[in-house]
């Protein structure tokens, strides 16, 4: 299925924290069987938050967002989520159950910013974060499916951890795999790419990364990946493909 | 004004490449007097990029694209972008003009494949690209400012730098600043965050990212940003209150 990611959070769009969240997501979802089709990042606004979920379920089945389930202010993705959904935002039984006991075990106190992180959708289920105490979310509306994970890394792999089976598709199996051509520039190996692709008849997709140069010369990254029934044998028959072809033009090469 | 950075390439959504381009785009913004709004990853699919510079250009002043600039089949971003803008593709002299100096200085032959890195929207202007060989795109359209870049990180970076000039706004600066405080819990916090907000009437802007629990228990950073006339004063007034009420609450703070 076609899949999207949405990022909450002006840290991400000023730079000062890169996004390796979106990347984890990225990874994640195409070894479960998905196609990443888009990725968006908004700010901590909300009408900014409610148009990123309408945009990324226009063009995708599964949405996985990242940021703002926390305690603050400015943690306004899950009121943000019910209202691009149109579904009220209610108090989830599940969720209040995880922040308690989270929230005993350290000896803390149920507080009104504490609250908050119950508040879900009508319909969600709360989905278990070990790492912290924002509750995931995940909701199946419009026969699309979307997961609502925390910003922080390491609560975001949870709460997507403990969703897996919820979104992977088991039917679609998807591999990749890189070689590395030295003494070739990109642009005279171009055709040959284009050619390769053609005799797999889009089952094999090809991207060249061209990298810094080195004392053999140019250096191109070939990165082969292939979704379907045998995508190993897709990307084997292409990467040996390509290899012959970049040794016929006196180019090196080497699995990477 | 309102920016929005465009990141143009499979690898991204996959998360095989971690989209650091993005970062360092929104930081050079951010610190160039622009309010980063919006961040978009699309495929290396024609129409998807049209979408994403029409969807960019829709919420932004200023468009800074990333990725698809390079000599092979999927390096479409150039013609889509002109398409997005409904303006013919070109050959451009001075993109021309760029990349058979650079040829020419390796020893290396104009082929199709390299041709088609001087086409370009009419009206645009070829940025120089010192790390590789495809210029930049600089073009100003229904008011509008866009900087085209390659998605290799040293050639964006070039073409970002030689484009500077074209795209700071000289007019407003912007400062942040981060504390560290310990011992406090983010949602025990959180009242405070919002309150130092107000007392500085939307000048000023603090996230509040919780931390790995350290050995004194739980830390939080606090990031005061700041954008106008006197960021700097804002930021250090902002940070001096939260300091001041971390310590009233037991709280330890350091600046980092």
């Amino acid at each position: 299925m076609q899949a999207a990611v949405l990022t909450i959070g002006n840290e991400i769009l000023k730079g000062k924290t890169v996004n390796t969240n979106a990347a984890h997501i990225g990874r994640v979802l195409t070894f479960s069987g998905h196609t990443v089709v888009l990725g968006l990042t908004v700010r901590d606004v909300r009408e900014e938050i409610v148009w990123g979920f309408r945009t990324a379920s226009q063009f995708a089945d599964i949405v996985v967002s990242t940021g703002g389930l926390g305690p603050t202010f400015d943690d306004m993705t899950s009121s943000s989520f019910a209202e691009a959904l149109g579904l009220p935002l209610v108090e989830n039984p599940e969720a209040m159950e995880m922040i308690r006991s989270r929230l005993t075990a350290r000896g803390l106190e149920m507080t009104e910013n504490r609250r908050k992180m119950a508040m879900m959708p009508q319909g969600a289920r709360a989905i278990r974060n070990l790492a912290g105490t924002a509750p995931g979310i995940y909701l199946e509306a419009g026969g699309k499916k979307y997961l609502v994970t925390p910003g922080v890394p390491d609560e975001m792999r949870s709460v997507l951890e403990n969703a897996i089976e919820l979104i992977a598709d088991r039917n679609v199996r998807y591999a990749e795999r890189s070689t590395l051509v030295r003494g070739i520039m990109e642009s005279s190996f171009a055709p040959h790419v284009d050619e390769v692709m053609k005799m797999f008849a889009g089952r094999v997709y090809i991207k060249s990364h061209p990298r810094p140069r080195g004392p053999r010369g140019p250096e191109i990254e070939l990165e082969v990946s292939a979704s379907g029934q045998d995508p190993e044998g897709d990307v084997e028959g292409a990467l040996r493909e390509l290899e012959r072809r970049a040794a016929s033009m006196g180019g090196e090469y080497s699995r990477i």
